[in-house]
């Protein structure tokens, strides 16, 4: 199978700073290495996980975020590219090696110190020392400050202890907890001589060679799960199970020869948030990782809806083609141009982790920024990917059954993407809390001008932080205030002010709402009457950076026909977006109902437009050919739906 | 465990007519008969699906709808009831029942005439005979007209010859097909004397007593699917069988004993429809099916919410309910309250089927209502099933991912429902169809009066037909005009209005497109961008139907208290249905943005006032308690959403 130009030069531009490790993938890891059989067994699909992520290893596929000094580039983007390219393939080898070397090899690189590294990090990258994150318990997931675990100093000894002092203090749905893990990195509420330390981590041998448990861990296994079945999700408890002082990863906190405390931070609560602020490449990762998933479902649909025919037209005699009727378009089509402005959205997330992490603290103000935006985009694309792929799963009609459709694997392990690494209604919260700090923030600084002043700049540059392509903005902004209203709708400038209109005006509502909530008498009942406000907010302020994104990588395109494309993928995404929030537009009257059907009428165009563009498209979401199918039938070929 | 007076109340209002023969199953099947093991790979759960079905038909749950003389009861109302009490159970087994009684059955009862019955009912009912029923071909699914395999007369040996001309033409996806099934019902073009006849069906050995294919008849495996996996399903494909000529089901058509065909029907086109009229019983099954199995989820996930606490009230120290936060509540019950109005709205479907079948054809008009109302429910109830599943998984967490939760096999299992007996796409078409055939009688019986008259009287009742309580809404719409503009939302007659507005005007827009397309020169390319407008329509006709049938419901209640209950969850349905299309209000000017607005924190009250009875309203779902869970686990308890 070759591609088209065409779809050869899309793969380029959305591979973006990532295109030559990107084809290495393509060019170098064949189907055998990444495709698992559908039909295997719980025990069978996590010895094929385990079997298949060491040769991935040591090949270098999955170990670019470490030290170099370790065998690593430490590339921090570089390992979100390695883990999105993974995903193509299978999720359960991709989580099995997020847990491996993003989680638990992630928490000795940024939260251990150099002995951590030269003794563990080895095992940890070739999978020889195979590792857990043992951060969530049964009582606490989303609360991670409420867990219950302790780490307390034994001065007389000079060794922490671990332990679980309730049932629901029991870690749980850890991966690698139910077989395969040797070592645990075990967070926990650290107390020493007496006093509350806050939350620490600390390495916690789990098994011996043989694999039996350690004595004073009790392992336990979930069993069969909706998916990922090739992940060995467990649970683990601790009865006074003690570790040497060393085993504290000790970077922003630990105790020292002298058995006293020390920590380059002094609040407790900025040392939690530091601490878990190392984890945001978890979550870049995971939303990047959902976005390959349904790129491949997308990919998979739009070739069967190009093959399939069904009914005849009339007269003609011909049958029609799936993506010939407009409803099936619609279906898929505004799907694919999310799926590129997700894209460029996510290479700029990754490059921004990298500048982050090459700071190494210095910004403080970028590394908020950052955990927001992760925050926002986890969220964003893990709900994406699940009602794309399940409306992929339906445009396959009953082929999209058939698990040699590849389709139905996607959907139940990306399923969960939605809920680990932070819980999507909890991280919008995230979001749209950073936004009303930066409200406050502008708000403050502003207080002394009149509102519609005020108002404008606001959507100027204060709430509407990072857009790294201000002056283009502004440009395009101008250039379509000058246009005809005829023209209004297809000219960028327009629709990104839409999209600042919806944030700025969602996020001041919010403000207010919330500033009224925080004199209520009942105060819970208040903020909680907020809730879906925070939400909407967050969902506003992801979109429009998203369009922001997808029109700097227009603007950075070189090839005048690719970037003609990407014109219209970028018209249909926003319109598209602007369509389903149209109830929110028309109810703050943006825009009156005879343009809010003309939008309905320009997405509807566009669909057309693209249809004949639709092949290359997927091409150009970058899945390998060759990954596309699980092999195992026993009917023609007609029935696949990737044949 | 006990329901509450309440909860067994409200089940008892929402089984309504079936309320007996509910209750059976309740007391009488055990989680043991019922709950498969999910960890089951795919021969084991196959194995599992045969031999629980067995039991159940022997003991009379799943043979209902047979004729007396085979010891059924001929009641084919409740042989929907028992379809809807299974799926509470396992899918996979409602399923193998649906395909061997349902479909095999089914196709013998309605297509067959006494000898069919006598000979080949018994082991239909008993399992014995385990049935395909083989109507779709890998080339042909939703176009069932065009399917290839060919029953041709051969009057020299007065048999039929069954044949597949061409790898499309293999009947595919079938269940039954590869493994257990020992007979097919297969649908084939019919050709006497050189004549064609239109679709018959045949039924055909295809297996001999130890189980291998019979000479000309090739069966193949899908092998693995993204559920279902009890369902053993497969292709068949025909080279030139024989079969004698008793064995066309000949109830619509067949060959007399001189050759000739004979048909009580004249037209081809209208035998076609009447036979596959006769499957209407599939997709009202397959609708309440679906939605038995959102109960179960919405029951698991509410009772988790009512259980599962996270995260502080700042200050009082008390770690907070998931239920008790505002957009948990909006996940949730708004979806607790279509429950009610799918359950109602399907109990007059599965009565009004009775009604027809007992009319034995007599009463056209009403089967051709039946069918319509029928493809209509059934769209929208697996689109809810799958929408709101996934919505469950997710508000449980990485609870509601482990399989012993229960939710995720329902996930699975429901997900192709949007696809079987007719895909979602098509059939709200055919809603569409029949409205617009609606719509054109009562446009041209009125041609003579005023635009403002006609669509008064559109609305009165004739395009919106099947309004079985045309009094009581009269009423309910009159005595909401008199009321002031502040209490309009909550008035039960304003809702209606609101519905009917859209109803009717949608379809008015879509007859007039519709009747424009007509002229266009490129006919195809100008009905296809009426498609959405008649998914629309669609949309609304069902939604008003099933809103008009839970004003009945209510009517009919007898407990004044269960009665204020179910006013507030029809309070609910309603307004978050209305608020689900504000872009569609909004955009036709029914209302204007402040009420809009007013709606939203309308919905946000009713989730406060209804979140106190959140318990007894999922048990009023009818949920056995002892089906809820599965239960391995190798977790203590906590960890299941269902404990």
């Amino acid at each position: 199978m070759t591609i088209s130009p065409t779809g050869e030069a899309l793969r380029k531009a959305l591979d973006g700073p990532f295109h030559d490790l990107k084809q290495r993938w393509r060019d170098e890891v064949p189907a055998e290495s990444m495709i698992r059989d559908t039909a295997l067994g719980m025990e069978e699909a996590r010895d094929w996980t385990l079997d298949h992520l060491i040769p991935l290893a040591r090949s270098g596929f999955a170990t670019a975020g470490f030290p170099a000094a370790q065998g690593g580039t430490g590339n921090t983007a570089d390992s979100v590219a390695n883990f999105e390219m993974m995903a193509m393939g299978d999720l359960s080898l991709t989580i099995k090696s997020g847990v491996q070397h993003g989680l638990f090899g992630g928490a000795i690189v940024n939260l251990g110190t150099a002995w951590h590294h030269e003794t563990f990090l080895p095992g940890a990258m070739s999978v020889e020392l195979p590792g857990c994150f043992a951060m969530t318990e049964l009582g606490h997931g989303s609360d991670v400050q409420s867990i219950e675990t302790s780490i307390t100093w034994d001065p007389e000894t000079s060794e922490f202890v671990v332990h679980s002092p309730s049932p629901s203090a029991t870690k749980a749905y850890i991966g690698n907890a139910a077989r395969d893990g040797r070592m645990a990195a075990v967070f926990g509420q650290l107390w020493v001589n007496g006093e509350h330390q806050g939350i620490h981590v600390a390495l916690v041998p789990i098994r011996d060679e043989t694999g039996h448990p350690l004595p004073g861990v009790t392992t336990g296994d979930h069993g069969h799960k909706g998916g990922l079945l090739g992940i060995d999700n467990g649970t683990l408890s601790f009865e006074h199970v003690r570790v040497p002082r060393e085993m504290l990863l000790d970077r922003f906190g630990g105790v020292n020869e002298a058995g006293e405390y020390e920590s380059p931070i002094k609040s407790k609560n900025a040392r939690f948030f530091t601490m878990l602020g190392t984890l945001v490449r978890g979550r870049i990762c995971v939303g990047g990782g959902a976005s390959s998933a349904t790129r491949k479902a997308l990919t998979i649909s739009v070739n069967y809806a190009n093959r399939r025919r069904q009914f005849r037209q009339p007269g003609l005699g011909e049958e029609i083609r799936l993506l010939d009727y407009l409803t099936h378009q619609r279906r898929l089509l505004p799907n694919v141009a999310t799926a590129y402005a997700f894209g460029f959205a996510q290479n700029q997330l990754a490059l921004e982790l990298q500048r982050v992490t090459d700071a190494g603290g210095a910004d403080a103000h970028a590394a908020r920024a950052l955990e927001t935006f992760a925050a926002g985009m986890k969220a964003a694309q893990t709900r994406w990917a699940n009602d794309t792929i399940q409306e992929c799963r339906e445009a396959c009609g009953g082929a999209g059954y058939m698990s040699d459709n590849a389709i139905t694997l996607l959907r139940q392990d990306a399923d969960i993407f939605a809920t680990f690494e932070g819980d999507n209604t909890v991280l919008l919260q995230l979001v749209a809390k950073a936004l009303l700090l930066n409200y406050k923030t502008s708000w403050g600084e502003m207080d002394m001008r009149g509102t519609a002043q005020k108002t404008a700049r606001l959507i100027g540059g204060t709430v509407l932080e990072r857009t790294t392509a201000r002056s283009l903005i502004d440009r395009l902004v101008a250039s379509a205030n000058r246009k005809p209203e005829s023209q209004k709708l297809r000219a960028r400038g327009w629709q990104i002010q839409m999209f600042e209109f919806r944030e700025s005006h969602v996020v001041e509502g919010l403000a207010q709402r919330m500033r009224a909530a925080s004199k209520a008498e009942d105060g819970f009942e208040a903020v909680n009457r907020c809730q879906p406000h925070m939400l909407e907010a967050a969902r506003a302020h992801i979109d429009r950076v998203v369009l922001e994104d997808f029109v700097e990588a227009i603007d950075g395109c070189a090839d005048d026909y690719i970037k003609a494309l990407l014109v219209k993928v970028c018209d249909l995404y926003a319109l598209s977006t602007i369509e389903a929030n149209r109830a929110w537009y028309l109810e703050h009257e943006a825009f009156d109902p005879r343009r809010s059907k003309s939008i309905t009428a320009t997405v509807d165009e566009l669909c057309g437009e693209l249809r004949p563009r639709s092949k290359e498209l997927v091409e150009g979401l970058g899945v390998p050919e060759a990954w596309m199918r699980h092999p195992r039938t026993a009917v023609p070929p007609l029935a696949g739906a990737a044949g």
